[in-house]
């Protein structure tokens, strides 16, 4: 994948440029300023509140951080969405249709752009972390992965021929609809648009709903974690299916629970039963679904990338 | 997409190159000579029978019909598989695992190559298919859809970002899985590996098993096409959710039943209940599912553009 390839990190002195990066969550904006993850000069959680006082606060915090540390090159964007993604339309860079009040049709990239004077790169934030994956983290290497974040809501993006999936809008990974036993589960799933769509049976919130404990306190051995592994291989088999990615990396908070892992693969392997026969599935699935390489860090690292690639394009 | 986008039809002149496709298929290997859909200049059928007789007939094919009509710049190949696309494989140009008696670790590619003379594109039948649609057919000036033809088997492929699906394999679309509710249905599907995958209830001899009567003798009224339509509802729902397609192409010989368009149109937004904000879904549909525009002939002309992208490559 060339255009992650030439490694800035040879050039770690006070010339090389500096970049912004912003992972812009439902309930914060985390900021950063630097050049990688072992090279960042400053870092700052802006609280989503209103889009008004959330993006002020944002050009703020770079534009005196800028006067501290040294101009930025460039400021990418990862964030939650749906976003337009169409270079050429005039919502390029807004959020558009969420359920998050106040944020609809939000000008995100725009405003930054005019406001703080630099080239602005955006994307989905599930985009931008699975960029920073391939920069950085898990995916280096690689021109066609999936990453899959499981928190809050569920979603996926990644590359694909070494590019960001966008396509008519963006992957809503999250929405899939899958096999289900309902005598064995009549959990009716809890996604307000489809019911029982992957989101509405595996987030964090449907865990805490069906179980009456959220992820973090349910035990390892309950029985929720053998449903949420299932429900988890099946979207991915989908999901190898469909795209044929080189690793699938399973991110957000509920992956937290790294004892999953080995279920889903154990699951994933059983499911696909040996037809598609490459040495990945087969002999190496320890290594085909993993964790992010950089923990809780791809958004923002992702954002950096993504910000590093506009100039460099 | 600019590497589609240079017309070659602009120059019909005896002076254009000529170009060689082969639709590889497991019945029969179509062979084109030309230019385009509107400028073929010879073809023929070969009978799939063993690797040595069928990719001798195919090159004498080639050797004498270019003494008559012209020089070769190039040939493509879309061909069944599974097969090995990996630039720099050993395999490379291969098929490889297929269960085909005979076809294991069959060199097509290269065998065509050394024999002819002539540079030679290689890719799955469905990305072919999918690359005519892109040059000619129904997905022109589009960089990201999806082709899943429905006949004997099922399979899909497509351009995501203007490049052809490949990644750890290439997809297998034909094997996800979908919700299923057995008491209405309780056919358990035909796929040797996964049994009521996408394949395993909706191909043509799936059709065939549950009903007794193939596609063609099934009258448009049976109830066969409402449970067809919704399988592939679901699978269409499923692949704009994991891929975000400009357009889902459906083919094949099933599809060939025109009044299955409406149903699964229909289903589709049904399903996706308004959560995609997308002109093309919600008021556009008509125009989002549709039948390829080459009709059978897009994973030959594909072929013959995977030939021509070669030599302008």
């Amino acid at each position: 994948m060339p255009m992650l390839e030439d490694p800035i990190r040879t050039q770690r002195s006070s010339d090389a440029p500096l970049f912004g990066g912003i992972e812009g969550g439902g309930t914060k904006f985390v900021c950063v300023i630097g050049r990688g993850p072992d090279d960042l000069v400053a870092e700052e959680r802006i609280p989503t509140t209103t889009p008004q006082a959330t993006l002020s606060n944002t050009v703020e915090f770079f534009r005196t951080a800028a006067a501290r540390v040294g101009t930025l090159a460039a400021i990418g964007v990862g964030s939650f969405g749906p976003v337009d993604l169409h270079e050429g339309s005039p919502t390029w860079g807004f959020i558009t249709t969420t359920p998050k009040p106040g944020w609809e049709h939000t000008d995100v990239a725009g405003r930054l752009k005019r406001e703080l004077g630099v080239p602005v790169a955006f994307d989905t934030d599930v985009n931008a972390a699975a960029l920073g994956e391939a920069r950085w983290g898990a995916a280096r290497g690689l021109d066609s992965f999936v990453y899959l974040t499981v928190g809050t809501g569920i979603g996926g993006g990644g590359l694909l021929g070494g590019r960001p999936m966008h396509g008519l809008v963006h992957p809503e990974m999250g929405h899939v609809l899958l096999p289900r036993d309902r005598a064995a589960d009549p959990f009716p799933g809890m996604c307000p648009f489809h019911g029982d769509c992957l989101e509405g049976l595996a987030s964090g919130p449907a865990l805490l709903a069906r179980w009456g404990q959220s992820a973090e306190s349910l035990p390892e051995g309950h029985p929720a974690w053998a449903l949420e592994a299932h429900y988890l291989a099946l979207a991915v088999v989908n999901f190898v299916c469909a795209l044929s990615p080189q690793r699938i990396i399973l991110g957000g908070g509920v992956m937290d629970q790294a004892h999953l892992f080995p279920l889903i693969r154990r699951e994933v392997v059983a499911l696909l039963n040996g037809y598609l026969r490459a040495g990945e599935i087969l002999d190496r699935i320890d290594t085909y679904i993993v964790p992010p390489g950089l923990g809780n860090r791809s958004g923002r690292l992702g954002a950096l990338a993504m910000a590093e690639l506009l100039v460099r394009a």
